[in-house]
């Protein structure tokens, strides 16, 4: 057998940790971590302190490095790692979401320069191996949605609120105890950690890559006990859902947004910390995917099925970035949207189609409602006020989970 | 871009039909029919006529055939169309699940000697891409089980019967004119699609080929209304399972059978003709993948991945099957099973270990007790009688879904 895959660890948090783990429980990935690169080089850890560094280079300089592994909190030093590597032609495996959404184009021009590799399958939806599966296996042709939750932190924190009765602020502090939540919480209620990961999955679904900051994203930080009560009457749970969907010829949309979901949708019963991920196509109509999203161990054994991956010198050749005729985003769409409120007046700024129904108490409002995407964010500040709270309530696919 | 990739294909039944229609419908497949040959040429068929031909030879000697797919119903005819193209170097598509599970040392051997490729994802579980993500993405080392309802049809019928009261003769006769049934339905409801699914998965799972005839394999056509009465009472449904497990040190079992499953459980909600399969190894938990495993289009869409995977020259590598320490196939494990008996005198002739419980009555009795394995095998003839019905009630794993 030949030589043992060299690995330079970058970032020995969490999941840096759980990857030192991972691959010691698994001798067939026949890897070996070789240095670890951290900030501070001082700090106890659970691993022999000849490994540890605070150079890059003494890992990006290293003639035995035969793959990078990168799991930094930070995305500007996780760039400039990246992209100094494949700049050296050293292979990459990298868990940054943020990183990957901001730069991929960049990433991917690099890769081809540079004749190597970036895998990044850990960064969306944790153990679900969704990027390999839409790269290899899902074709653009009869790909028609994908849509799912893919932040399970949030997903978290609703389940308790939801299933459990607990109060928000007491679910995100369990969250970020249990280390689900990052160390900024923002990042995942907010919905960017999700929208990072659409991002990501719509380049592999669809071959096209959106710049975040073009993309209608709104969390669950301002959802209070009257839309939780709303949803309770209704028979539906709020989930914070991310969804890419053809709609027409030639187009596509895509946002993150809270959803009223209806028990028998496949997405109704992915609770606490787990991702699902609905794939709809022509032919094979939908499949679902559902795994651990969060949390040290389920993301490190996604990064080393892309450790593994290399063994064989996969690479994503990011095929459907060739296709004839690849969709154009779009965000002129009609959606259905809830929207709560009580001191800012919501059905007097937001420029609905129509309203179907409207609902005014002291205590507090709601509108449901057809707007176009484009108003909704072109609005978009206006939503954040504190007494403002968004959900979706329609779907492309009436019958889609 | 380069010329179409041709395609001879064998077989136009309703999954050849599928591929057909499925090829129309995605142009950056960038594929062709070229020819199809079929047993009777005189019928009337949904394709032009001058594609087909009654003449193996006309797609094995066309120099231009860059890739047979073979979707026959006979396992035999299948084999030798299969070993001859890839003695003759030219790459394969299968659905044939028997034919594989049957032949495949031999075809891994084929594969190696001729450099080339026999793709099969179609023939495990329809539209879920459950080979392909075993052998790319679930190392060896950390996969604890692999458990599923692997077999569309009897999954139908159980519906049928478990949710719609139904006759298990009407489900079954229902499950036929809908196509999902193969035609000589045994197949499908003695288990033996699932054990053949299960041989596939395996040698992907773990590295390892089972010979089909080793494996305790029970169906669904004794089920009886007493049997559903009973698992109704309890709050639990019977479902046609698969399943392979590590079971000790270097060990590994594997058996279809059917099985109370409890609410909760991932599979208890995989209902109709869908399969649903899940993985669960060490850092990852469980992982689930849903979808159709039965239907002319989604067994066609999971072969239109296949042919795009050869594009790109993919083959199985099958890794697994060189690590160091695989593990070893045994029977030897308890199980506490459910027997369901009239005349037969099943506690005096099954060499039960202990017995947890009996039931007797005039009209049915029951016994639930544990029991090896290897004496399950041993008196599996006996298990065949009209009047007996076997059901698993028990998990390797009792929180495994």
């Amino acid at each position: 057998m030949d030589k043992k895959l060299q690995i330079g660890l970058f970032g020995f948090g969490t999941v840096g940790q759980g990857i030192y783990r991972v691959i010691e429980k698994a001798p067939n990935a026949h890897a070996e971590i070789r240095r670890i690169c951290v900030r501070d080089i001082t700090r106890h850890r659970s691993a022999p302190a000849r490994l540890f560094t605070d150079q890059a280079a003494d890992i990006l300089d290293d003639p035995d490095t035969d793959l990078i592994v990168e799991v930094i909190d930070n995305a500007e030093a996780s760039f400039s790692i990246v992209s100094e590597a494949l700049r050296r032609g050293i292979p990459v495996v990298s868990g940054n979401k943020a990183m990957i959404a901001r730069h991929l184009p960049e990433l991917i021009e690099l890769q081809k320069l540079n004749n190597t590799a970036l895998l990044y399958d850990a960064s969306s939806c944790g153990s679900i191996p969704v990027i390999r599966n839409l790269e290899e296996y899902y074709d653009n042709d009869l790909l028609l949605e994908v849509k799912g939750i893919l932040n399970g932190s949030s997903n978290y924190i609703l389940s308790r609120v939801f299933d459990h009765g607990e109060s928000y602020s007491d679910a995100l502090a369990k969250a970020q105890a249990l280390g689900f939540a990052e160390s900024d919480p923002t990042f995942d209620i907010e919905g960017f950690d999700s929208l990072f990961k659409l991002v990501i999955i719509t380049v592999h679904a669809l071959g096209v890559y959106v710049n975040p900051d073009q993309i209608f994203t709104y969390g669950i930080s301002t959802i209070h006990d009257s839309d939780i009560r709303y949803a309770r009457e209704k028979g539906v749970k709020i989930k914070l859902v991310a969804q890419v969907a053809k709609v027409g010829k030639g187009k596509f949309t895509m946002f993150v947004m809270p959803e009223f979901v209806r028990p028998g949708k496949y997405i109704y019963s992915v609770d606490d910390e787990y991702n699902g991920v609905v794939i709809r196509g022509e032919c094979y109509d939908r499949q679902f995917m559902f795994g651990k999203g969060a949390g040290a161990l389920p993301t490190a054994s996604s990064i080393l099925s892309d450790i593994m991956a290399r063994r064989h010198d996969y690479r994503y050749e990011y095929k459907k970035m060739h296709y004839l005729d690849r969709p154009a985003y779009t965000a002129d769409i009609d959606l259905r949207i809830y929207v709560r409120y009580s001191s800012t007046p919501v059905p007097d700024l937001l420029p609905f189609r129509s309203i179907r129904e409207q609902y005014i108490s002291e205590e507090s409002c709601y509108v449901i409602g057809d707007i176009n995407l484009e108003d909704l964010r072109a609005n978009r500040d206006l939503l954040s006020a504190p007494d403002v709270f968004v959900a979706n309530t329609s779907g492309f696919f009436e019958d889609l989970d």
